[in-house]
């Protein structure tokens, strides 16, 4: 088969920029495409009771050290932001927007976002960054700016999240391929396990 | 450093079990001896708030799927057992009832428990299977349900369970290699790697 795989994150998900950084290379060395799926894992948990990796009593101090070491593992930049968790509204509509108008400019806007955030040290909850990256990937600002102030973007990303959550999704990442679920950055090595062999 | 590695687990614990068919192995190649240390996680999530994996919203589905896919990837057998999770006072008061007596003894025990309970369907919370899985290790049976009954082991899980939380330790498997702590079987490759660099 060579339906697309489907990758959920938040902009806020530490393991989502992780797995955002080796997903693209994993598909298509298996002949696939990827396609992103923005949500927000504030959403998600209200459904579930689920609270944030990092305000979990003697979990949240292991993650911050686990975040950085799987980083590294990984062979991929890291810094943990300063503010954080974030609100990531504004960067999964602005993703929305732009998918409509041209996916190369989405994917781009996408790894900006989460390069920003998770490297450069910007804060992503802001609109006023949002945009800034969205020009910067060639969008236009001003019709971005009216998009993100309309319904039809609220409402497209709360579709997006309940459709995620119909099909199963409880964090980020998760990836789905050909209806198998994988969650976590460190289910990667089966993801590719299960895209060499067809399942296992 | 040689130090030993710090292995704790519940003996309810999926990803416990998976680690406890490798954790030896991976020490072994570098030198290294494990310590063994079972633990209540029941008692560990009264404190942390935590709950278990199978019972969280969406996630609970998720993870009976990945406990077994987990144990294919890794090329251990595994059979979810009917009744999970269980109570495992006994198993790791035996544990340690065993380990002060004769410490291959304890570790064979353990490796039958797991196997058990993941592999041949036998209840561990029951004290006569705990029981009859010490004496087919060669322990005298009624020395052990003697010291099973009295308050030395109790106080002795307990103390072990309070240790482990005073190290940070949240969940199961949670292996500590030279103070750097690793939470899950699927840590196992950072922990091999930190074992062959010394820290990355």
């Amino acid at each position: 088969m060579n339906s697309p795989l489907e990758f959920y994150f938040d902009f806020s998900s530490p393991y989502g920029y992780l797995a955002s950084e080796k997903i693209d290379a994993i598909a298509e060395k298996h002949g696939r495409k990827v396609r992103w799926r923005p949500i927000l894992l504030g959403v998600v948990f209200k459904e579930t009771g689920a609270v944030p990796l990092t305000k979990a009593p003697l979990k949240g101090e292991y993650s911050l050290h686990d975040f950085a070491r799987s980083a590294r593992y990984m062979g991929v930049p890291y810094q943990h932001p300063e503010n954080f968790p974030i609100a990531t509204q504004h960067a999964a509509r602005a993703y929305y927007g732009l998918l409509d108008q041209q996916h190369a400019m989405a994917r781009a806007f996408a790894h900006a976002a989460y390069r920003a955030f998770f490297v450069e040290g910007r804060d992503i909850s802001s609109l006023d960054v949002v945009l800034d990256l969205a020009a910067a990937q060639g969008a236009d600002r001003n019709a971005l700016a009216e998009a993100l102030g309309g319904q039809a973007l609220k409402d497209r990303l709360k579709a997006e999240c309940e459709a995620a959550m119909a099909k199963g999704v409880f964090g980020s990442p998760y990836i789905i391929a050909d209806g198998e679920p994988f969650f976590g950055a460190d289910r990667l090595p089966q993801l590719e396990r299960w895209l060499e062999t067809g399942g296992f």
